[in-house]
């Protein structure tokens, strides 16, 4: 499943060469897996078994500067699972084109609260979790 | 007390205009505010009686923009103690100068982490934790 | 005019307490007053006639703690104009009720942005903007 | 030259997890490029020429949480150096450790600000803006 989400660039948003800094990208992205969490509904469910995602690396390409006033659409999707981690792609483009402004695959694991450490991620963990990738 | 915290003004702390965003200067103020607890010794303590830092009113004036390789100066001082809540200024210069970049008033009460409500703040509890007014 | 802006809490927007942190809701508050400008008309306007929005001064209430998963609305007014400035009011509630997380004054000048000066707030410049305080 | 920043993790640093945040440390990481432009000299120099940096990539392992109070050590230097970018490798350890905390490959290039548009690095710009790769 791939999640749309739509972020309008303001002024708070932009650093000094008045396009919207590299740091807050991330937050773009945070905000696009929480929405995909929602969708999926993995997040409730992660927290009700005492886990909780963690993300283990970032790799973001900066295509395109995004300026004030433009809108941005981030698609976020999983798109692969191994044994102990997953990975989320999320594709930010200015929203009504197939302009790319940013996109980033999000790896992350499955933590246990208690321990902090990655739990293995067999099918029925990502089944009750909903983490399905497409195919 | 006052303490003074360095903190020089880099590309992602501007906003469109080029100069530091409103909302950044609430962070400044607040590591302002970690480096004057540090100080005081007030946090450990504080946290030590399951009490938190609660903060309830800023009012902050914005009087020169600042920019990108600036430094500027934190001033941090305790200036009243109420029944319930008490008050700090923070004096946001141009280091090396009398030039105000900013400055505010934060108001703060102590709660109970428990009961997530403000404690009064008794002339015990002031001293214990180091919350003295400069007369 | 009053302008509704919703914004739903998420991971990145808490702190150690596990509350919105206060400087994030200045960008909320930025968040909100960007769409009353959309609303209004005033934000190309201004930049057209080579003039700019400065904040002089916020004056912040924090009112309730807001956790992740919870929808806050806030509610941005312009409720009175001076010679030199005015003041937009800011309601932040829980969604959906009448409980005020936060609420602000935000008091700003228009600046030429040749000079960095503030400019007289004449009725016609207050007219052409569209800044009207409802009666 | 390796160019080390030292940052203390403070409240306003963390998510609901209680860690420091994904996003936070590419504002920790430009803030250790910033010192490195500094002692190296480049920045100044760039803008002089009419160019600027542009960052393309950031690739991000995120190794150990980072709490509260914790002083954290970003290390910062340059890499490699290609036709048209090059890398800059950050580590962030635990401070008077060497716990990784998280490392980074941040690729760049260098931007003409008039066309917006890389321009070729040749040996000459190099040595004018004191990219140097250790060897």
């Amino acid at each position: 499943m791939k999640v749309k989400t739509t972020i309008k660039v303001r002024g708070y948003h932009l650093d000094m060469y008045g396009h919207v800094n590299n740091a807050r990208y991330l937050e773009f992205l945070e905000e696009g897996r929480w929405q995909w969490f929602e969708k999926v509904g993995a997040f409730e469910n992660v927290v009700k078994e005492g886990l909780g995602f963690s993300v283990v690396n970032i790799n973001i390409d900066y295509r395109r500067p995004a300026f004030q006033g433009e809108a941005l659409e981030i698609q976020t999707e999983l798109i692969s699972t191994g044994n102990k981690s997953a990975v989320i792609h999320q594709l930010v483009l200015l929203e009504g084109s197939d302009k790319v402004v940013a996109d980033a695959n999000v790896t992350f694991v499955i933590v246990s609260l208690k321990t902090g450490r990655p739990v293995e991620l067999t099918q029925k963990l990502l089944d009750d979790f909903g983490l399905k990738v497409d195919g």
